[in-house]
């Protein structure tokens, strides 16, 4: 049953389900990285300032009572988020392939299991330039402010 | 500068940097499942309900402003984690190897990507029944309650 609306991508809300829900369970890991019952869906519904994100929520569209959401994003080779900020911090880890964040100005790359703390207020893009999918898990606070695109940048830039 | 105190495992308090600490950083994964720049430390500091886990705080602390903490555990074969319970929920993500956990009456199998939510409040010990390391992120909330030991449960019973 819905019982409120939460922000589970940057941008994207998601009917969260009520507290009957909050109850121990295994998601397991199953091939092509995917979680058994978890859905994949877009990154994000709208905007054109991204290209090629899938996107899981493990952990916050279930009701969990969790001050936190865990989150597996997938970027496509070429793929890349929205350049944007927020009062919020995100902290990624790397799993599959490798690729890179913009961090302002600053270039990071990304690892497996390399941990990334990005700040608040940072403007921020996680983006693939190599030829193999880039995944990574994202954990964020449950309670998060709403992004602020920032112009000024595109691939080429990066 | 020490700001102040909190839980970075269950019981273990750590110093948290002040918000001066709070800035982008990238923790690069290094051989042998270690975090440059992030120290093992044991498990806990005291007790004797539990026997070769060790502990890296991820984020958490370093002043980050984070509503939650993440941390890698790792139990050698034969070792286990205190059997407790608290208000505050566990996100156990499999990391290395394979392992177990015992939730209340219940065991689960932990296998590499598998996520894994304790619910609050559950009874519940991490465990390590295999030749190999068992190593794990786990994710709480930055604010949490201290754990409760719960009795009656042996290594001889899970």
């Amino acid at each position: 049953m819905a019982k409120s609306v939460r922000y589970s991508s940057c941008e994207t809300p998601v009917k969260t389900l009520s507290k009957t829900a909050n109850r121990n369970r295994l998601c397991p890991f199953q091939d092509n990285f995917r979680w058994k019952g978890v859905k994949v869906n877009e990154y994000k519904t709208d905007g054109d300032d991204w290209s090629g994100v899938a996107r899981q929520v493990l952990i916050g569209a279930s009701g969990e009572s969790t001050k936190f959401h865990l989150r597996y994003f997938e970027i496509k080779p070429g793929g890349y988020s929205s350049f944007e900020t927020h009062k919020h911090e995100h902290v990624v880890i790397g799993i599959q392939g490798r690729g890179r964040a913009k961090l302002d100005r600053r270039i990071v790359e990304i690892n497996y299991l390399d941990v990334l703390y990005i700040n608040p207020e940072t403007p921020h893009r996680l983006y693939n330039p190599y030829d193999d999918p880039f995944g990574f898990f994202c954990i964020v606070n449950a309670r998060r402010d709403r992004p602020k695109s920032v112009k000024g940048c595109n691939l080429q830039e990066v």
